[in-house]
């Protein structure tokens, strides 16, 4: 970051007020007759409605309209283990991103905790003041069991974001960087550099989508994963290989798609050089990739790329996700984000990288033009078509896969 | 309530939206050079600084203008114990309260919970998320271990409106009552009806007015509170009275004022007849006081009367004292609320009472005239001098008493 953005960064974060999200009152509030349905005596009556019927707390308050943002400020950004306080302008942010583009309330909750159970008993024990839960910034392999067990306990969806919103995102580029590559995701041999949420859920969810676990390698700072490694946790053992590859020298021979998210430069340009014919890189560590385009088209000219940085073509970023899956499955009071709502999110992001770009979006992203291509294989951020394709894809593939508890909206998201 | 009320209070909290508070964007979130500020890169940045001094957060994120409206749903207005999720419309109520009154970012919290400390435990984790903390309708005795252990653990402000906006909004009315009655609160027999929250936390703060414990007869529903009876809570304990009086007829001989906080028409038109000669009465059950006011000054015409209702004179209501006493409070980040900034809001209600009366505000409240008097012993909630007055009282005595960590503001309030 350069002085000027840093500099420009805190302004932006103190002036004219600090932060950057507020409250603001949808119903009037101005007499004393507003004042008595808003408060007393009016209230009682929304009250005793909801304690008739629980569901009609979605008539007459802003649950289902509401997401808490959550974190305990474990895994902030690439900075590490900052604890709750210093990851509260990152929820705010995040917060900020779910109302600018889906108009949905989001509030940021810190949350201070000593063991997993402490934090998972806090979120559950205010999860029904929400619509949903979005979980930000939770250290693996903690995270994974903290939202096993906020899903079990939670009656509204709980959604790992650092997980499964880069791993839907990631999914869409890949099939469709796959596609024009002339490769199947079943056959390809899968190199992920990093071993934490996003590494984990990315894979696992490449997996549904039809890759195989068995050509899949994935390194930590150890190196490769494999089956004779005795300082593996669960989730890491899922991927364990059966393999003798020990170094990314030894697994990126041949392999068809590389997924970075461990750190700057770790991706030599030799390394990339030994990949399959037509090979893939998605390098996702954020600021600095694990090998910058200029280098990596250098090496080779039949790659296709793609980053964590809007600066680059193709930037495989979560805000093309999680607003527009909360909208969905708030819409219809989906009770758990499933794995058909997943695939519907990615179907419906990489579909919309395959229509002609409005011209909003392109002036948006400062280019003349845009087509499907491999400097084309994922929406822009500022794409406004993302939230009425995703949001009524996932809405769709929740009804039909059994979890949504109220039917479609009419002509919703027409 | 009538039929037409509640019609219009259900229509009120389910259209064109349903509740009554959003989130709002304070800054600029329209282009991406925006979202590089607000989100990543730029976010990094407010994030290291707070992580260097945990008090940037105030700079750099809303918590310093942030409340939370956190409730368990036990003692839900006078309708009992209905749950957290019916409580949300009067949480969110209080929110829009917080907002049109002090402009304060105010956010409902209903808490789910088996034991007094799992529920100590939820807030406490998410304390730190906001600027103070406003318990509403949790139950006693229930209400006062909670925050008497949130406060111990709590580094931001903790106060249950229910106990002590009630108690300096009525301290405030009696103070000035007995001023208008020319009598000391320091002789005065006071006869409490009514053993909860409100009640225990009412009579305590006269006792910091001034009001002698020994000339206090609190009753419950079993009658007198006295030393003799085996069934008291510790809290009822201290009210507990060395006397043979077992009834309300036995107390309300010779009485000087009758604060009632229990239910409708409970003090009988005969034992008001018995109180002292110019007694005050607050009939502060709502809607229905423990007596009319018609008929209360049919029997008597040396009263001073108030209730909780609007359409009565001299309404005893808690939004003349929280958002304001929370503004002051947050201004200077207080770590607490404690006695010096209850009485200091006490002094402001009650004075304000005593000068003239802007036109605004008489428009308002729909009459020709005010003045200090029988009839008009506190403001009227649309007051807008009530903002500038009772948090800069509070602000002041916070920086005074030592429990503000900054100064005043340079030009505060004026």
């Amino acid at each position: 970051m350069s002085d000027q953005l840093r500099q420009q960064a805190l302004h932006y974060h103190a002036y004219p007020v600090p932060g950057k999200i507020a409250v603001e009152l949808t119903k009037p509030a101005d007499t004393a007759e507003d004042l008595a349905l808003a408060y007393s005596p009016g209230v009682a009556e929304p009250v005793r409605e909801i304690a008739q019927d629980a569901e009609n707390v979605y008539k007459y308050t802003g649950k289902g309209n509401m997401v808490a943002v959550i974190s305990n400020g474990t895994a902030i950004l690439g900075l590490g283990n900052l604890g709750p306080l210093a990851s509260k302008p990152v929820m705010e942010g995040k917060a900020l991103l779910f109302k600018r583009f889906a108009g949905l309330d989001a509030i940021d909750i810190e949350v201070k905790h000593r063991t997993i159970d402490e934090f998972v008993d806090t979120v559950a024990n205010i999860a029904d003041t929400f619509g949903g839960i979005n979980l930000e910034d939770i250290k693996a392999p903690d995270c994974f069991e903290i939202e096993k067990k906020l899903i079990e306990r939670c009656q509204v969806p709980v959604f790992h974001d650092d997980q499964h919103g880069t791993a839907i995102v990631t999914a869409a580029g890949m099939l469709n960087a796959l596609e024009l590559q002339g490769k199947q995701l079943e056959e390809a041999i899968i190199v992920c550099l990093g071993a934490g949420a996003a590494a984990v859920a990315c894979m696992e969810l490449l997996i549904q989508c039809g890759a195989q676990r068995e050509k899949i390698y994935m390194l930590d700072r150890k190196g490769v994963i494999h089956t004779r490694r005795d300082d593996l946790n669960e989730y890491k053992k899922l991927f364990a290989n059966n393999t003798d590859k020990r170094t990314l020298e030894d697994v990126i021979q041949g392999a068809d798609i590389f997924v970075g998210v461990s750190g700057p430069d770790l991706l030599p340009p030799e390394a990339l050089a030994l990949m399959a014919d037509k090979p893939i890189v998605f390098a996702c560590s954020n600021p600095d990739p694990e090998i910058k385009p200029a280098l990596a088209h250098q090496v080779r000219d039949d790659l296709i790329m793609g980053t964590g940085r809007s600066d680059y073509p193709n930037q495989i970023n979560n805000v093309l996700c999680f607003p527009f899956l909360f909208r969905g499955a708030l819409d219809v009071r989906a009770s758990e984000i499933n794995t058909e709502m997943k695939i519907a999110a990615v179907d419906a992001i990489r579909h919309l990288a395959k229509e002609p770009v409005p011209a909003e979006v392109l002036k948006a992203a400062g280019v003349e033009a845009l087509s499907f291509g491999r400097e084309y294989i994922i929406p822009k951020p500022m794409d406004p078509r993302l939230l009425p394709r995703v949001a009524k894809a996932v809405a769709q593939a929740a009804v039909e896969s059994g979890v949504a508890r109220i039917a479609m909206p009419q002509n919703y998201m027409v």
